[in-house]
Order: C-alpha cells, then sequence, then structure tokens
C-alpha cells in the first residue's frame, strides 16, 4: 500500500484513552485520514508520496476551540477594560450594526481561520449572524468547523426581522448539510435571556429534528442568574431543563454561574460545556467550576470566545490559563494538570461538539487533523515532558505544521491557501472605516 | 550632530508620565542614550549611523522583569501539577543540590537570558545562588540586570556553610560593583522562614551599608502568613517592619497573604513589590491584591519567578495574565487596564527595583532599552488601541528587534551576540544528566 503522507521522527502526544506518548514515532495518513500510528522505523505500507521529518518537533491531535464568533476578529482591542454594559451597549453592538455584513463577516472570519490554523486549532465550533457567509470563508479556509446561524430575538445582521430568526438557522442547516466534510452545520439560539421560551423551544426542536448541535450561551454573568431566577423562578439551566431543552446534542457556553444542583442536571442530560477561561477573566464574568463538570463526567471543552473579549483566538494560552486560574482559585496546585487540560483542548472538545468519533486524538480511522510543533526555541528548552510543555510553555507561536484531513494548511509556519497580507489588507480598511466612524 | 542609531516610522508607546503615544515617530539614540523622541520627519540631529525602518511596528520601552532566578530555567517543566512541598522537597531542591554548579548556572542563565531578550525583556531583576556566575552569563548575553547572591540559613550550591552567606553575598555586591553598567549587584534575602531574625538583620544591614536593593520573598503562601504568626505572633510583613527591615532600598517579591494593615505598612516604608501572577496561580500560592498596592501608591513590578514555577519567562503573557487575574478576581472588568498593566512591566517595575532614573520609558536621557514589536500578523490585526494590544494580544514571539543601551541584541527575531544553537545543546545534555538521575 502506498500512502498519501508519512510524518516521521516525532515525539507523538497521541490523546487517546491511555495518554500514549510516543517518543519517536509516525503517523501514516491516506485519503486524509490516519491509518497507522507507531513507533519508528515505519512500516505496515510500501511508500509515502510525501514524507515530512518532525524530528525534534512533537506532532498532536489539532486543538478543538469549542466556542468562537469569528467575525468579530474585527472587533479585536476595539474597547477593552469596561464595564460590561457600557462595552456590549456603547461599543460592540453598535459597531456590529453598522459594520457586520456580508463582506466584513467575509474577512473577518478569515482572519480568524488564518489565526486559529497559525496556531494550531484545527477545528472551531462557531455561533454567529449571517453564518452562511462565515461559512464560506471557512470553507475557503480549509479548517473544521461546526457552524451554527445565530437565534435571537432582536433584530440582527442580516435578519431585521426575529420572527425569520429560526427560518433562517434551519435554512442554513439545511444548505450546509452534507455540503462538506469540514464544515457540520449546527444552530446557535444566543441565550435564555434574549430569547423567548418560545423561540428557544422552536430552536431546540428544529436542532432535535434536523440532528444538529444547539448551541447556546448560560450562566455567563451573576447578574444573567440573578435575573433569571427573578423572572422565571429558576436558575438559568434549571429553566432551560424545565423546558426540556438539554439535551446530549447541546452545548452550552460559559456555565460560570452554575451551583451543585445545575451541574447534576447538566450532568443528567449529558450536555456539553464550552469552557472559555480567558474571556470570563477579562469580561469578569467569573470562574466556572470546571473541576466539578469533570468529576461529574460533563463533556468540557476550551473555547475563546470571541475575539472582542479574549483578544485572541490562541488554544495554547487558553490551555495555559485555564490550568492556572483554577489552581489558584481553588487553591491546589493538582487540579487541571497538564493532561487533564491538554484532553480538554483536544478530545474532550472533540466529545463536547459530537466529533469525537472523528477527531480529538491521533488514532488509526480518524481524520488526520495534526499539528507539528517546533521545540528548537530557548522558551522550550529543555523539554522533560512534553505534556507539561504543551500546556506550560509552547504557544501558539511555536506551531510549524498543520494538517485537516491530511490536507496541509499551514507549512514552516506559513499559510498554504489563504493569502495573508491581501486578507489583512482588506480588514485593516475595514478597521479604518470603523474607526472613524 | 551624527547620532548612532535611528529607528523612525514607528508607533511609540513611550510610557511616559503622560502615557503619551507618537502614532508615528522616532527615537534617536546617542552613546547607548535616548537623545530625542518625537513625530517624523526626524530632526534635531544630521545624521545617523544607523537607520531602522520600524513601519508598522510598535516601539516601547524593555519589558522590566522583577522577579527571576535565571538558573532555574534548566528546570523548566520538570515537575508540575503538584502539591507545593512535594514539589520543593521531592523535586526542586534535589534537583539544585545535586545539579547545580557553576557550569550548569553558567548555561541556565544563558537560556533564560535568550528567552528574556527574544520576547522583549531587557532588564531583569535576579536572586539565586553562585550568582557570580550568573552574573557572568548575563554580562555575556548583553541583558541589563540587578543581580542578588542568595542568602539562606541552609547549605547552598556554592556556599555549603550557611555560617558564610553574608559574606558571600558581601563579596559579590563588592566585585560587581560599578564593574558595568549593566549589571547592578543587590542582596537576594531568602524568606523569613528560611533566615533567622539575626539573618534577616545582618542581610538587611549589608545591603544599607552597600546601597543595593534588598530583595525577599515574603507572605507567598498562606502556610507562611500562619506559621510566622505563630511563630513570631506578627504577619510576615509586620515581622520585617517590627525589626526596622522594610525601607525604599526592599523588594518584596510575592506580597499574595497580606492584609490592609500590612500594605498600609508597605507603602509607609516606600518598599517595591514584585508581583508574580503566573507563579502563584501555578503553585496555587493566592492572588496578590494587587490594585490595593496601586491605590497606596506602592512601587510594583511585575514578575515571572523562575521557570520552574512559570513555565516560561515571557513578559508579555505575564501582562495578559495580571490583567485578566484581577478582573475576574474583584468581578470588576475596569481594574488593571491595559496602561495600568504596561507601566507595571516597564516603569513600574523599574520603579521598584529603583532604575526608573535609567529605563522604564522612552524619554530622552535614558537608558535606549528599546523593542520593536512586529504587528504584521493575523492575531495582532486589525489595530485599534496600542497599550490594549501590547496587553492582550502581542506575545513574546512577536519581538522583532531588542536594543539594550542602544547595543542590538536581537534583530529580526535572532539572537546578535549569542550562539542559540551551541548554548541550547549544552543545556539539553545538562537536561539529559538531570532526567536518568
Amino acid at each position: 500500500m502506498i500512502v498519501d503522507t508519512l510524518i516521521h521522527n516525532a515525539t507523538i502526544v497521541t490523546v487517546d484513552s491511555d495518554f500514549t506518548i510516543i517518543p519517536c514515532g509516525f503517523v501514516a495518513i491516506d485519503g486524509g485520514r490516519i491509518v497507522r500510528v507507531a513507533p519508528v522505523p515505519a512500516t505496515g505500507f510500501t511508500a509515502a508520496i510525501e514524507t515530512i521529518d518532525a524530528r525534534g518537533a512533537l506532532l498532536l491531535p489539532g486543538l478543538v476551540n469549542t466556542h468562537s464568533h469569528l467575525p468579530m476578529t474585527l472587533f479585536r482591542g476595539l474597547a477593552d477594560d469596561l464595564p460590561l454594559d457600557v462595552w456590549l451597549n456603547s461599543h460592540i453592538f453598535p459597531v456590529e450594526a453598522r459594520f457586520i455584513n456580508p463582506e466584513t463577516v467575509h474577512y473577518g472570519t478569515l482572519l480568524g481561520c488564518m489565526e486559529m490554523l497559525l496556531s494550531g486549532t484545527t477545528t472551531c465550533c462557531d455561533g454567529y449572524f449571517l453564518e452562511d457567509h462565515v461559512a464560506g470563508a471557512v470553507f475557503e479556509s480549509g479548517i473544521r468547523a461546526v457552524l451554527g446561524q445565530g437565534v435571537i430575538d432582536f433584530p440582527a445582521p442580516g435578519v431585521p426581522d426575529p420572527s425569520k430568526n429560526i427560518a433562517e438557522a434551519v435554512g442554513f442547516i439545511d444548505k450546509w448539510k452534507d455540503k462538506t466534510d469540514r464544515i457540520t452545520p449546527s444552530l446557535f439560539c444566543h441565550s435564555p435571556y434574549t430569547c423567548s421560551l418560545e423561540t428557544l423551544k422552536k430552536a431546540s426542536r428544529a436542532a432535535l429534528t434536523k440532528k444538529v448541535l444547539f448551541q447556546i450561551h448560560v450562566a455567563e454573568t451573576k447578574a444573567e442568574t440573578n435575573q433569571c431566577l427573578k423572572i422565571n423562578g429558576l436558575r438559568p439551566i434549571q429553566y432551560l431543563d424545565s423546558h426540556g431543552l438539554l439535551t446530549e446534542n447541546t452545548l452550552l457556553s460559559h456555565c460560570v454561574w452554575v451551583d451543585a444542583a445545575d451541574i447534576e442536571i447538566m450532568a443528567r442530560r449529558r450536555a456539553g460545556v464550552s469552557h472559555n477561561p480567558q474571556s470570563n477573566m477579562k469580561l469578569a464574568s467569573g470562574i466556572a467550576p470546571v473541576t466539578s463538570f469533570l468529576d461529574c463526567g460533563i463533556n468540557t471543552g476550551l473555547g475563546t470566545d470571541g475575539c472582542a473579549s479574549n483578544n485572541d483566538l490562541d488554544m495554547f494560552q487558553e490551555m495555559g490559563s485555564a490550568a492556572r486560574l483554577h489552581k489558584v482559585h481553588d487553591l491546589d496546585p493538582v487540579v487541571m494538570d497538564a493532561r487533564t487540560v491538554l484532553e480538554m483542548a483536544t478530545i474532550g472538545g472533540a466529545r463536547a461538539i459530537g466529533l469525537d468519533h472523528e477527531i480529538g486524538s491521533i488514532e488509526p480511522g480518524k481524520q488526520a487533523d495534526l499539528i507539528v510543533i517546533d521545540l528548537s526555541s530557548p522558551h522550550l528548552t529543555p523539554m522533560y515532558n512534553p505534556a507539561s510543555h504543551l500546556v506550560y510553555a509552547v504557544k501558539g507561536s511555536d506551531v510549524r505544521d498543520v494538517f485537516v484531513a491530511g490536507e496541509p494548511l499551514v507549512r514552516h509556519h506559513d499559510l498554504v491557501k489563504l493569502d495573508a497580507e491581501k486578507i489583512m489588507q482588506h480588514v485593516c480598511a475595514i478597521a479604518k472605516t470603523i474607526m472613524i466612524s
């Protein structure tokens, strides 16, 4: 058998169920999938069309970012260090209303995809408006994504009439279902406080009918939780559950202000969670009880959230923050150890978005979504423990090569398919109009 | 007048007292010092020997890392995610006892200096043992540093007899005083719990007599604070103050477990603080009340601590963590805004270590310790606010050029004076002996 690609001589962090690390191994790729993983010398096939020497490098599954709003990459650093209501109402919402359109969504998404690929993310789970244009740009980039058109009970970019929000979201699902392996459509219901009960129910029913992921922001802030208690007499998780809206196809983003009873419900319904520590820190939302999620067996992934509240899409920094934040919060250096955090950023995220049969670990049969980390820098010298290195020392800029479904999208730190210069020029032109507005 | 170097066309973040930002400016350097800072076109001199075009880049003062243990870069990732006592007693102390010697200190320090320079740090404040060998390597690297020989009441590398600890530390000061502009000797007294009262007093007196910075770890953990209360009837800060050990030449590292009365004392004595958020997070030490330090006018710098507890020396990541951690801890997104954090990492740190007359901002007369940040990457596009960018989006790997006293030490991301390959090879050989031990 002749395979498409052989990557060899790497230290392979498989993130399989035994967390197997192969000190000097190879991965053989054929038809976009991993066909063999083992220590060198490479055997089991006769030749490879392309051979990549990853000596002195780490090879791991591509990272999975479980919560993003790709077009918001346009607003990176536009407004920071502000009270949440001022940030949203005086800055983010007005610029979204004025500047989000098919063209800006296209370039904002391409910018986000470039940043994600260059820093080792091979799959993201995104929700925004004009998501059809997000999908077009995502497809162009080659990254793998779960994408959901936004549902909200306010006029939104591309959906001036909120009564059409579910129809738009369903139309998006129908259009992108089975169109390409790389894009899995989903439905992104904004939150329990921006959607009426009727909208929540309709959206959930549509997601169930179409068998897609139902994404929703929940319990991000204390104010939201208190407001829900006041209006509905229930905390957000309990409110959603009381109406049958939590299923194993639900992805709950944030879950900062949840209590033990909420967590028990989340576990019982087998809903997944996206933990977004840097956004929760920067917006001062609070610290999600992630160690309890894990103790209860809840599928938990790691997300950056949109660039306006992070202000980057670097999952390596997200891993570092997740590991350190919970240690200091719990005053326990043992929690959120490197293996746990790395699993969260790969196979855990894949489970949370329902793609763990395809991605999240380096195992035969899975998609060849792989990243190579260059270790030849002072800040990565010496290396005693690959998992520790990946969580506490590696930066996104150390990612040398990125493959999605076996296709090289980054080689030697450069994008293969996208014209970075041109896209950045377009983005800068858009940013200029925003600045002078 | 012909100047040595002209850096022009940059967005200059001066970090002067008005936090002046020059959208397109120049810095003229002569004799290692800044002679002129203004918007382009460059005037006030007739020519420059070297001209550097920093179009599309940010120019800012080199970052000041106020707390490091350079040789511990050798132990990056050797042991993580462990209870503090296990980490120290079963891992760090044993490897220090066996492997710290003049040669390993030399290479560990060079490794640390390389990482710091490549990520934009131009000054560090270090304390360790065999500090004479640290100083030799620091001098070779060209970085600016305040260096203190360690004083501790236990046998230490190079000082098997603790009764000689003060003499060793004073010997170091005498040897390095006035030897080079780049190195300012200091005295590093380990802590109130590892030094007897007699040692603390002698060390403080020696530092005062020699007019050098008196560095000390204080109130890093709750256990330390409780133990001090139990033994001395006073909290660590009060204990030190009751013996007259806090002066304006004192640099207190950590100060996590300090209360309002402690902070009032620290402010009254005009002692400086090194805040080390990532180390405090990773070791689960706690969260220092930094916003109170600033409110009380305490000179506060930012430090990485040693690499064994971080696990890097990247001050950009330290800034990002400092900004985000206090927001979420205080549940207030307004605290630790980008300007405050950037000041802490530059002029604030310079004040805390007593070098603000020389470094920490871009102003005529000061040392030309400058860094150039390349902005031409997707993750730095677009840019609305330079200060926000520096704290929330820039990574150490974006540092393109680094100058210390006008001398280029990094150009186009490469070290000018040090042979990175060779040093990393030596470090890997040392790490190998540690791993098989």
